[in-house]
């Protein structure tokens, strides 16, 4: 089972000064459960390895421990990677703040590449810029950590579309 | 071993009226065998099934057959994965183009998911747009394909840099 | 007044190889007349000279003739301003294949600039990649046109969304 | 003369903790100064009427007050019009940071449309997130403001490209 762990800090770079969720109400008081179990059916989550680090109304963070067999020619993590867990963590950290009969698809996403993803494990955090009731903006940041030392390797911008009455899996 | 495949037609719909390999030279006669070596010692394209299928001068076709463990909650394929045989296809396309001297990163990409990836396999397509001496911009697309027939499910456009005097793994 | 005008060619360059208007039939005959009233409430548009050149079921092509007040600081046309007429050519695009009673926005776009902005004047061209009821992507592309030789200057990826039951202006 | 305004109060609701003044320092203790020259010679900034409002190392703001001639056909300011903003505040977050013979143009960017562009006047901010010798990426955010309430209306992911030894115009 996936839990929700206490071993990633949020990163503070580039966050907001109040966390997120101060600021976002969630519409469904079983959001982390809902998350959790989602995300446990995303296949592609745990064929790499990724897990499920922090969930609150409007943010989410996965952590990617480094493997061998997710890299691209020079031995980074491919950018497909990176840009998985980063969409995973904009899709629940936008999922946190939907009813209870509604699940999320990604309409578009841009990733910046700003450094090469490498390190013990990477983590992806997300939070929603922008609620609405069709369409959820999202940020998030890919970071490197290596022996405690946080790299900034990837930015993301990215939309969310709201399927209202559709199951989530 | 990867071998460039007759196996996928080139998909026409979005493509260039005459084909990419016309408008291209490549700097390096040897660029096809650069192209499957690299994506040879690409870790994350053999954890995901992917294969290269096509490779001409500015253009790179990779496909990717269906499989349970590449999916997100609603059993279609991960945008990430989406997107790592897009990001894939279009470093290659512009992997061709490059001096022997001379290895590719990915800058950024920016993914629509249009419709829901699924189908038997998955057909990434990339082209390259501008090829330049620092900056190479591509476009690209991805298609479900089922029984033979095709859906456009993503499209894409990247920037790639090159990285000269650097060995490409 | 605007007018619908024969002296913008359609780029074929990266064109479909069939065109665009034999594979969208329009919702209301009226289209072309729609997306032209629209454009001259833009006062954007009026602002720095843009003309609506071509209006096709999913296609919409913008001219700007060159003007030193469009510039940024080497002289060439500023980036927002080639922004705005491919945002404007995406927009009334999909506007095309609106019904009657729904107006159209952006939702978000992205700009890959390929070389410098100049010329005698910009042309802003971009078609219908995935039309839907609630959001339509594009693709788009603008040219500098210098003594009737064109050079690829910017390629665009958009998401309009369809707001049903809002009047256009 | 354009010159650096106080009237314009960083905003804070997606800004970094600390100012971005305090994590770069400028290569060049004239930045401010050749910043302004560069955004006094750029015609488009001129012809919609907007102001350079704050200059700080790695930081940016512009600010643009409302006209009816800057609109799209609901009478918001245009998508295009918004971008020209963002792009030449990321464009200049990343200037303040060249060395002295370096100019700065921009590679790329992607903006969401959050809400409507409207109010008394938009701001534009911008900060580096990563500086480069080649390639700078900033982030940028637009406000609406109405009645001193600010709206964030639009966010923007950028790449600059730095071309040294050129002049800046």
């Amino acid at each position: 089972m996936v839990t929700a762990s206490d071993s990633v800090d949020p990163v503070s770079d580039l966050r907001l000064p109040e966390s997120a969720s101060a600021r976002f109400v969630p519409a469904n008081a079983d959001y982390a459960a809902r998350v959790r179990s989602s995300f446990d059916r995303q296949g592609a989550m745990q064929l790499i390895g990724a897990r499920l680090a922090s969930v609150r109304p409007g943010y989410c963070a996965i952590e990617l421990p480094y493997r061998n067999d997710l890299t691209q020619q020079h031995g980074y993590i491919h950018a497909g990677i990176v840009s998985a867990i980063a969409d995973s963590a904009g899709g629940y950290a936008g999922f946190t703040l939907f009813p209870a009969d509604a699940s999320v698809l990604t309409v578009e996403y841009k990733l910046n590449l700003l450094a090469p993803a490498k390190g013990d494990r990477l983590i992806a955090e997300a939070e929603v810029v922008k609620p609405g009731r069709t369409l959820v903006i999202t940020r998030g940041e890919v970071y490197g950590e290596d022996g405690g030392k946080r790299t900034l390797c990837a930015i993301m911008q990215q939309s969310l579309i709201v399927l209202s009455g559709k199951s989530d899996g």
